[in-house]
């Protein structure tokens, strides 16, 4: 029967070219349009709602297509994880009233932005973190996100070689800027555990979690934005911003300025792309 | 001046053939011998402590060296991490006294498996642990584990293929059972944020940790083993056994009679090597 389906992707971008489909290259899109075409048995293409980049990881990011879709939509997410490579993940796959598009229904966005700050950084999360060797001022990022929040033009952290915008306005309605004790392997949650009773262990190499600090101790920092739409590169830049405003080469009261300036060139560095996560779309 | 260097390292095993240098192939101790070489302006091998095999990741591995070293000691490692690949990190480097051995010296070492459990497993993670869908029942686990520890001729858990060894005894001084609660992007630490006030948010997609419980919850279970010495695969061989103890397969009152029999076809599957982490080695 004729349906209109939404799914939920989840995806590791390090592998991919980015989101769309490109002759030539590996992309999600390919990807998940060759394993649909597989499995409903004729050439099928999704509505993506967010072009995420090169190296730009997503938790929810979403995509529609409609047609004759003869499996259950329940077992749909299933069969397409079974062909899926292991980089990308459906979390879900839901059915919609007809006309429904992943990118013209969608109200809002939210990614999230890891950063991690000290001396060593964690090799396992080389591709998935923003890495600063010098310490962050999260008092002085947070004051210059609430600078941020609200409806601005945003021309000043938009990317050249984005699409051409009727206008830059946009509203960010949430600019969090989280902050917490980390160190390499933290989350690897080992317990302390000396050979012998009454031997010690040798110093604290590989981030014991038990009684002793780590030696290479930081912080991580994950910035959590949400907003009405987003120009081309905004969050990478926004971010690059605040963590200028963190090392004090800007000052969060040059905010108000850099917004009303509208020139790219008086905002902060681009942030790397695989810090990044579209992590929510609202409907 | 002639100095004796013990270097503490960790790498994710994914990019590389295992750490035992091999012509052809990348290796760990390979990649480290070379910007050793670079740095010293000599050619430069390291003993390493265990040969991690291909996939395996190592939080704590250690390697020694010794000769004439002009650098300063505490600048190695910096110099070292400037350039070697970011999937591996020097953590500390140590003087040692004349004849130490990174090897020889070793007292015993802990090795860490991370496993999740539930309907999806993170794409994220992929290389990194070993997911199971089935749920494990990690009292039973912990029985088995238990009987496991202590010392015991441990030929039922030695794969075919290592090393011919004059003794399969070995102490297991603790074999520990860790769980927790989990869901994919669990560690990404998403704030709920629906973009307007009274407005609610699409569904639970993504993880979110603040407030709705997210659809597709599981376990991490992380086994902690700490021994004087380990067979070839021996660790991965009870992390499987571990595992069909808790998926039912296999019973906790069996162990005793499979260590009595030393026979590799009596105990469980072997577990991937990607779960499996070196963290730490005693001296």
């Amino acid at each position: 029967m004729e349906k209109t389906l939404l799914l939920t992707i989840s995806y590791d971008g390090r592998p991919f070219s980015g989101w769309q489909r490109q002759p030539s290259r590996r992309t999600v899109q390919g990807e998940l349009e060759e394993a649909l075409s597989e499995i409903l048995r004729r050439p099928v293409k999704v509505d993506g709602c967010s072009r995420t980049d090169a190296g730009v990881h997503a938790l929810g990011q979403c995509a529609s297509f409609s047609g004759e879709i003869k499996i259950p939509t329940e077992n749909l997410a299933y069969a397409l994880n079974n062909r899926l490579p292991g980089s990308i993940r459906i979390v879900e796959c839901e059915e919609k009233p007809a006309g429904f598009h992943a990118r013209f229904n969608s109200r809002g966005k939210t990614y999230l932005y890891r950063i991690t700050t000290g001396p060593m950084k964690d090799p396992f999360r080389r591709d998935h973190v923003y890495h600063v060797t010098r310490p962050l001022d999260t008092e002085r990022m947070r004051v210059a996100a609430g600078l941020i929040e609200g409806k601005h033009d945003f021309a000043c952290f938009q990317a050249a070689g984005g699409q051409p915008r009727q206008t830059t306005v946009r509203t960010i309605y949430r600019l969090e800027v989280e902050e917490r004790p980390w160190a390499p392997f933290s989350d690897m949650g080992l317990i302390g555990s000396a050979p012998a009773a009454g031997e010690a262990g040798r110093g604290s190499a590989g981030g014991e979690s038990c009684g002793e600090e780590p030696a290479a101790a930081g912080r991580e920092i994950r910035l959590h934005v949400t907003g009405d739409g987003f120009l081309y590169n905004m969050v990478r830049i926004i971010t690059g911003t605040l963590v200028d405003v963190g090392e004090g080469k800007l000052a969060p009261e040059d905010i108000p300025a850099i917004l009303a300036g509208g020139d790219r060139t008086r905002a902060g560095h681009t942030a790397p792309a695989r810090g990044l996560y579209l992590a929510r779309i609202y409907y």
